[in-house]
């Protein structure tokens, strides 16, 4: 029923390809304005405060808070306008060494981040932005962990307010004693912190076909890491008892959607984590505060957000999440369902789709690669669209199913040249093309329902430098 | 001339200490406070938004722009006074399954914590807050790594608003080719990504006599746990060329007090990075926006913020930091100078001072241990305030020069106990009792000139649970 040479898309599908292609198009331009009012670019803020008190406090503005505020050297504008979201804005002295700098803050405060640091998620646009994910800006990222405040997002009906105090985590079904425990209760249990990616299944939907969005954040932003700190599921375990002939676990949660998946207990027992710490603090709210189920390796809706209850019985629950959703239609027209395990992918962030290198000479390629059944192993890297492969460095110490960044010492000669990564992951497994991946998979086309999309990426390069996505 | 058995305090030292003490409490009530507010505790919170239109606009005030808002389900407030630093408010529904939650924004935006969660940093009373210190709450973090809004601070002249555009780093002295570098240069060379602490030398150092702070962000909180991402120093000292002779290299930052420390050219060379990101994203301002120097294991104001100048001499340059300051005097008078090593240390986290255990029975003891020697290799704990040792759990991989959280069984029989933890490194240095270092260092009290405190720390739990810093 499926053609995998030459897949069709329908006007359905085509429509959606514009809309995602037109908003795309928009954030860029959005970026690139944002960063040019953020002065990336020379001359672009005042140099100096003014020095004429009166000319001070009229623009300071009337409110009396603003303009003692603005007396201090360094403060904070009482408009912060200018300032991308998660920054304050302050005025910037022509030499910082002439000038007081900023005090701290008079009760130690929370810092954020730098005014000239307009990074933001890309919002898909889906029909509507509760049921709607964001993606992670990995082109403008640097180093392995992704920052808190630029972790992907995926909703199934927006992000629910949960006052912790109240929140319960109920365990039932077939066990010995079936409890509830407080996040009081939890946190008194031994905790574990790890280091893992979480990728949505959905990462690199839209480019099974052909080449759509622009950005390596519209091609793989579904993956950010975090440190994630918890309680082991197996500590749980023990404390209710499990009865014979368990073997799988619904998780829910507790937003609008009730989003709900089957677990194998086997995999519970080996690796999950109720998780409510993210990088040294409380999970974020984007990310299921105050508790997420952690599920290292598998598919990102598994690990479910804002976790309320998990019920232990003999066979999965068939929920609309792994019936309707998430399966994987093949080109026999049978679907593959419970495909959990997030495959090992890599993709090079620079240079990436829409970036301009300078000139010829040397680059300083760089990427991140992971697998969920592992440890990376190694990772290669090809500059004539895989005809020749060469190793990549590791920048990092590759830790179990997390990302490892990954470097590749290039002298570019100014002629065209295709660039892709390869991982290959502790087992053995070599990330595929898209070709021999669509060979065994088929395709559906990018909203049929092919998730799992794990294959090498190219980016051309062109003659004057300019870098965008194609299917090599 | 040093007594070290009884240490003098004179009257200036006992008046700050009276100072800290008080700022201290008054942190801790503010805290509380706040944590109240933030309804950490339950029925703090409206559960549900009105359902009558017209209360719902008279609710959200009169701005338009606040109504518009309030009317979205799980909107911000027009106004955020209800939320702490570094987070938005949002109204609670009773039951988060039964109303849509927030959406994902528009921009894809740059996220914040929960407004339930309130820790701040702690900032120290110095007689003006331009040279002044905040400390992280490790009694309130999960985890290893510090979240990037509460990595504590020590500033010298304030925090300087840098533009990236603008700022330049100068490497110069015996060198075949003096150079200067943007931070678009040196982002164009292979960069490296490492885990390390930060630790302040001054960490502790109203403890070394007595018991002076109440809580383990009091007497702990200097330090911090990041990723870091930036160019190895010794990348480019092959750029540059190294002429003989060079041994020691001046750092200098762009801040008010022009901060700048001498350093040893061999560890520039062996491990050196110049960080530009910090937990994925770009380094905070507080930490040195948008360059910092990192010389892991080496005590925190040698990390020089803000860097903007390298310069290579056959000496040392005698700076005020190094000289009249972050000397370490000695019972015989004489000064220990360039003591850079920041030596194996640990301190428990939970339970720590100013906590109250609501009972006899099980608790999860746990803290950080770390060493600026290399990994940690084992930790061991004592409930009987060191009469026998247990070993603890490492609970995250011991990474070089980086903090490990441990942790330890207790079975809390509700008799009085006090608790302490020893670090050993892997050179088998093992942290030193407050007897054994005063020993080896003397003590010229908190206000002399005494750095370095890496003792065992102990906290007393007593009967009713209540635990305090003590000496023991």
């Amino acid at each position: 029923m499926n053609d995998t040479s030459n897949v069709l898309f329908d006007d359905e599908a085509l429509r959606i390809i514009e809309k995602m292609k037109t908003a795309e198009a928009r954030h860029l331009a959005e970026r690139r304005a944002q960063e040019e009012e953020c002065a990336c670019k020379e001359g672009m803020f005042p140099t100096r405060a003014p020095t004429d008190r009166r000319a001070f406090l009229r623009a300071a503005g009337t409110a009396a808070g603003g303009a003692a505020a603005a007396l201090l050297p360094g403060a904070a504008r009482a408009a912060d306008s200018k300032a991308p979201p998660g920054a304050q804005y302050f005025d910037v002295p022509a030499d910082p060494t002439k000038e007081l700098g900023r005090a701290v803050a008079a009760d130690g405060g929370y810092g954020s981040r730098s005014q000239f640091e307009s990074e933001v998620r890309w919002r898909f646009p889906t029909a509507n932005e509760y049921t709607s994910w964001s993606m992670t800006p990995l082109d403008k990222m640097v180093g392995n962990l992704t920052a808190s405040g630029l972790h992907f997002e995926r909703h199934h009906g927006g992000i629910p307010t949960i006052d912790p105090s109240k929140h319960m985590l109920f365990v039932h079904g077939m066990v010995d004693s079936a409890k509830k425990f407080t996040m009081a209760d939890l946190k008194r249990f031994p905790s574990v912190t790890r280091k893992y990616f979480i990728e949505c299944s959905g990462n690199g939907l839209t480019e099974w076909n052909k080449p759509t969005l622009k950005t390596v954040q519209g091609t793989h932003g579904l993956i950010s890491t975090s440190e994630w700190t918890g309680v082991q599921f197996a500590v749980i375990a023990r404390e209710i008892g499990l009865k014979d002939g368990g073997t799988w676990v619904l998780a829910e949660g507790a937003d609008a959607a009730v989003m709900t998946r089957s677990i194998p207990l086997e995999k519970m027992l080996k690796d999950a984590i109720l998780a409510y710490g993210q990088n040294g603090e409380a999970i974020r709210p984007e990310q299921g505060y105050p508790l997420r189920l952690m599920l290292p390796g598998y598919e990102g809706n598994t690990h479910i957000k804002w976790l309320r209850r998990l019920e232990i019985s003999d066979k999965p629950f068939m929920t609309r999440e792994e019936t309707s959703k998430y399966t994987d239609l093949l080109a026999t027209g049978k679907a593959r369902q419970f495909s959990f395990d997030m495959e090992a992918k890599s993709v090079i962030t620079f240079p990436s789709g829409e970036m301009k290198l300078p000139g010829p000479g040397f680059y300083s390629v760089s990427g991140l690669a992971w697998s969920g059944r592992g440890r990376v192993q190694s990772v290669d890297v090809s500059v004539d669209a895989g005809k020749t492969w060469y190793p990549a460095r590791l920048d990092t110490v590759a830790e179990p199913i997390c990302t490892v960044r990954f470097s590749f010492p290039w002298m570019w000669d100014g002629k065209p040249a295709v660039l892709q990564s390869r991982c290959t992951d502790e087992t053995g497994y070599v990330q595929p093309t898209l070709k021999e991946l669509i060979a065994i998979r088929g395709s559906n086309g990018p909203f049929g329902s092919i998730y799992h999309l794990n294959a090498i990426q190219s980016w051309a390069v062109a003659a004057d430098g300019s870098v965008t996505n194609v299917h090599a």
